[in-house]
């Protein structure tokens, strides 16, 4: 199967055929290719039904490879136990998209059947979309081979949608809300082709300002997020993922199957492609909708402009929320303001304009404002007074956003007030003028717009390619499969971490007590003891723990303490001896992981170690590869952070060090196919400059090699 | 001056004097006046205007002094250099209420003016309402005495606002919304009548079915949590708080000088009283439209219905974010919902009824949810299909709605779809049915009334009066103050302790090598040291502290070496001794402290120990008097709070004596008056039946004594 070709013939086929066409008013068939008809489609139309003739005045072919052209997609509508042989009969013919709108496959518990018709098109080189999904438009094209009851407004965002149901609800708000489309898509079952490949037609789609995603699980985790990475570098794309709570995920998995895996894990890497992540629908559209028509901020700076100062006060707050940073240079913005703002006024930010401004007041602020090349954006508030008519906040809303979006800066509006100002906002929005019935809403679009901003405008990160000696690692593990064991003993992790360069306390095995002895004197005082045996993994339950021993006759005493304690509690297990190790100085203690993830392939975790990781779960993920960049974003992300920048007088700890260790753990797990996952917690880390130790590591191997 | 007299006076006068009235349009005077005659006030008007005549057709006296009947309640709109005088006529005339329109008091900085009207009104047994707001409206007696320029609609929703520009903005959302107003009222600059006082009349008033509040700053604060706790005993009540953020609350401070504490300790005592806590004004309206208009749940199952398996997943992640509750007995909804549910759709929760669904399988498993006694909410879901109109609509929603409302279930609905939706969403909620365009709103109402539900039916907690020597106490504060010092010594803490019943670290002071040898013996080894002195605050960065001394030898060296490093590193301290203490065994570090809070009196505070309070800032808050359910929920809500559970297999820590230490702490801090603050950091937390012992105890001294 030739996987390169270009997804462009799914969205702009030269030719499209409609297998299942029909001129009966009930079937999907004819939904189709009436869409098709009545949206103007440019290119060619080939109905294709068993009975021929003709169907809505289309010269209609019996079967597909009757047909003399060539034909780039095909859309099938037809009973699920014809569907196989339809797909058959297309890859024969030479079509490169066919588009299964037909239900009953995997998502009924189908499986087999469904990877029939993959097998089937990939041995031809034919690709699938769906089964079960709504079908494709295409403004480009001015193609709607849906089954949508709806006329799909032109414009430019693009959709792309694993539920169809919500994919129609979408087109719907679209237009409600006046929202063009430049295409939506839904991936339905997600058989061959899945949201990674269809974002390609759409990050060089021109006409496309920005993609909107909903999706319930990830199929082929690496692959997209090396393209939405890609794609976020050039556009904003928002996604819904739905099933973050526990219960949504089962609800998720027993309605299409799709295996979700942990949330946390899905967000903080869907952040590291620098996807915005809606919530709900209507914040996703709300977000979707200010991005495609309205600049990006150049700077930080943003000013609320308010007559109230109530609503200025809630502005504010919803300003630190959202992340959005208020400007405070209190002289320059006396300086700006002071013409436009009365006494009892405020030229603070919140700007005060009080509430006897009127609509030309209003402008007077928001020039002021615009012309300051310090002020980047601004939020407009407005309590509904007796001083003002329709009329006045035409003149203080919708000629200013004029003038701001031609200026480049960005500017929304919160409107409060009653029946008149409900009215304005509903016209204005139509308008696509960004104004808002709460502070917050406003304020929330322009906090999603700068969140983009700052992924866009950061500067590449560098991957770091660490190299290790991946066959003596690939060695202990080969040897540990020899031995039947899934896991690593705790000296096998150290000899792994020595391999990539991670410290960890000098520690020798000793079989006996007078090597227990020598291995103590040689590592020196003080030292701890820790039983080695593959059938013991709670070392400490087991008594099978000694710490801080001092000397010689704790040495003895504590040897002879572990072997009776676990012998008497674990009596079946065959003990290969003790590990003898340094005793390590206090430090911070932290938790590195690397993990084979369901959905995302290796990822690796950061967080603050010991008791704390199970109760606080202050942990952050990261997809792999890693550039420093993004592994000391990731250490930011944790709540404990300000902890390793040294409280009550530490210094701060070594982040050089803990960089480096994630980045390590992240190549371990991603070279070492036979390693499933790795955890050391705890890392012991130092203050600056005196680096780290992984003191307990735990490595277990994937259950079949990769 | 009189503070007994009924607040239902100012709600409900039985007649009221306008002064300031006036037949010229342009002024608040006449705009007031107007207000009251075309609302139909019910009771005697009197405008006062000092030219006499007749105002809009009534009889208007010179002077209030002229007026021969008895007025309640005045209204004065004069400029504000007149206002003092007629607060003074209105107080000799024995006016009950005088509500003060004018502006340009504390708010602009004339802080003397504004204390100037209280004295006199107080002097007569006067209360003041105001200066700086927009007046009253009650429905009850159809009191329109504001300026707002709208018809205000009746209905049962209280409000209380501090902005008078958001009051007019919520009449005017109120009316788009179709909520009537059973009251609404501003307190502007509440010089003397506050939150607290209006809620009296709107706590017993039978028409106010639910209290909105709008606050920026607490004033009173014991006060007004006594008040709340009883309101919301009896109805709901929703604050929205702006000044939340750190900007927020300079931004507040500006606005009306309102001094804002803490949010944290605000967010956590508003919860202890019952309050909903919206964070703006779309949320407050709705939480508030929903609660006054549907009947609390009889329990905590939830059942979602949906023709939409991706909104189905949704509608479940919200509610695990909200805190609603999904019914999961599989069996029990297999029974109730198989003769809904087509095949391929699902009986479990979400119960999918599948995209085929018409209004009368929405309605048949309504029904079944609405018969069950086992469900006691239900969220509908409904995606736009092409199966459906207008008219299919009404009959899935309105008439379902009514059946469920009569029948005390609550039921919510969120409609996705095009224009038919959205124009079918704007009608029906102006017929206050709870319909919303997104899953996430309408399961967010039903959360904010499940959690007021489980405020409301919470078993009355019983205050633990808990007695205590406060004689003692205060004899030491006594001491303390004597000395000139604003803080205890650790020993005078200590002793505190020992009064109120909390244990400590046996601990003796020595004053030479001798005793502090004969205090170690007598404590028992080992022991630790740390030097006693009013100049030492930071005892470790002196070298004043010695842990963990095991016999003589090292006191003896650990006490030469703590004067050897005070007298080098702090030459000019007066050093007392040293505290030779009993070295307590580890344990969970907790933090318990107390303190006047600016807003609220005494407070009392938990949380996690040690180096984490600063960093994970993770505690809670609560005003006195406690109950021990109140203190048990308060330990609930920190995000530790699982490893007092125990992790690891450790034992549960010692809840009871947990509990007690922070009741006696509450009881400390509310008796003697002396004390403003009260830190014990680490208190060292036991397992079940093992105690804990405070280590370090911290006590400041207020200022003045209270």
């Amino acid at each position: 199967m030739t996987k390169d070709q270009n997804i462009k013939y799914l969205f702009e086929p030269r030719s499209i055929a409609i297998i299942g066409a029909s001129n009966d008013k009930g079937k999907i068939g004819n939904a189709v290719i009436n869409n098709i008809i009545r949206n103007g489609y440019k290119n060619k139309i080939v109905p294709i039904n068993p009975k021929g003739g003709e169907i809505e005045g289309i010269k209609t072919y019996k079967s597909i490879l009757d047909v003399p052209e060539e034909i780039d997609t095909a859309c099938i509508a037809i009973p699920a136990k014809f569907v196989l042989e339809s797909v058959k009969e297309c890859a024969n013919k030479g079509v490169k998209y066919a588009i299964i709108i037909t239900s009953g496959f995997s998502e009924i518990g189908k499986i087999e059947e469904e990877r029939k018709l993959v097998e089937a098109a990939h041995e031809k080189g034919m690709r699938i979309l769906g089964p079960n999904v709504f079908g494709i438009f295409t403004a480009e094209v001015s193609l709607n081979a849906t089954f949508a009851g709806s006329i799909i407004p032109s414009g430019n965002l693009g959709i792309i949608t694993q539920s169809g149901a919500l994919g129609l609800s979408m087109i719907g708000q679209a237009t409600v809300g006046n929202v063009g489309l430049s295409t939506i898509v839904s991936v339905g079952n997600k058989s061959d082709i899945d949201e990674g490949d269809l974002l390609e037609y759409m990050i060089t789609h021109e006409r496309t300002k920005v993609i909107l995603i909903y999706m319930e699980g990830v199929r082929e985790g690496e692959k997209l997020v090396e393209t939405l990475k890609r794609a976020t570098k050039i556009k904003p794309v928002v996604i819904i993922k739905s099933g973050r709570s526990t219960r949504g995920k089962m609800a998720a998995a027993s309605h299409t199957g799709s295996l979700a895996g942990s949330d946390t894990v899905f967000n903080d890497i869907i952040k590291q492609c620098g996807v915005l992540r809606a919530e709900n629908m209507t914040q996703a559209f709300e977000w979707s909708k200010f991005l495609a028509h309205n600049p990006l901020p150049l700077g930080e700076n943003t000013v609320i402009i308010t007559n109230g100062g109530g609503a200025g006060v809630m502005a504010t707050d919803a300003c630190e929320k959202y992340n959005v940073n208020l400007y405070d240079d209190l002289q320059h913005l006396k300086t700006i303001f002071s013409p436009s703002v009365p006494e009892f006024g405020s030229t603070k930010n919140p700007v005060d304009i009080t509430g006897q401004a009127k609509a030309e007041d209003y402008t007077k602020a928001f020039n002021a404002a615009l012309h300051d090349s310090e002020i980047h954006s601004v939020i407009g508030v407005f309590c509904e007074t007796s001083l003002f008519t329709n009329k006045d906040l035409d003149a203080a809303v919708e000629q200013n956003y004029n003038q701001f979006r031609s200026a480049g800066k960005p500017i929304v509006f919160g409107l409060l007030g009653g029946q008149t100002v409900a009215d304005y906002i509903r016209e204005s929005r139509r308008k696509n003028i960004p104004v808002y019935e709460d502070v917050y809403e406003g304020t929330e679009v322009l906090g999603a717009m700068y969140s983009y901003k700052r992924y866009f405008e950061e500067k590449e990160d560098e991957i770091v390619d660490f190299k290790f000696d991946t066959t003596a690692v690939n060695n202990i593990v080969e040897k540990v499969r020899k031995e039947d064991r899934s896991f690593l003993f705790s000296h096998e992790g150290q000899e792994v971490m020595k391999i990539i360069g991670i410290p960890v306390p000098k520690s020798l095995i000793a079989t006996n007590i007078e090597s227990a002895l020598q291995s103590a004197r040689t590592i020196g005082y003080p030292v701890v003891m820790k039983v080695v045996s593959r059938d013991i993994l709670h070392k400490s339950d087991a008594g099978g723990i000694a710490l801080d021993l001092d000397n010689d006759e704790e040495v003895i005493s504590a040897y002879e303490a572990i072997m009776r304690n676990c012998r008497a509690r674990m009596p079946r297990a065959v003990i290969e001896g003790v590990a003898v190790s340094e005793m390590v100085p206090n430090g911070t203690e932290m938790i590195v992981g690397g993990r084979i993830d369901s959905s995302f392939g290796p990822t690796v975790m950061v967080g603050l170690g010991g008791i704390y990781v199970e109760v606080m779960k202050d942990v952050s993920f990261r997809a792999t590869p890693l550039g420093k960049q993004e592994v000391m974003s990731m250490i930011k992300e944790i709540r404990s952070y300000p902890l390793l920048l040294g409280v009550r007088g530490e210094k701060t700890r070594d982040m050089n060090v803990l960089v480096d260790t994630i980045i390590k753990i992240g190549s371990l797990i991603s070279c070492c196919k036979g390693i499933s996952d790795i955890e050391i917690n705890p890392l012991i880390l130092y203050e600056q400059g005196m680096g780290a130790k992984a003191v307990d590591v735990r490595i277990i191997l994937s259950r079949n090699e990769r």
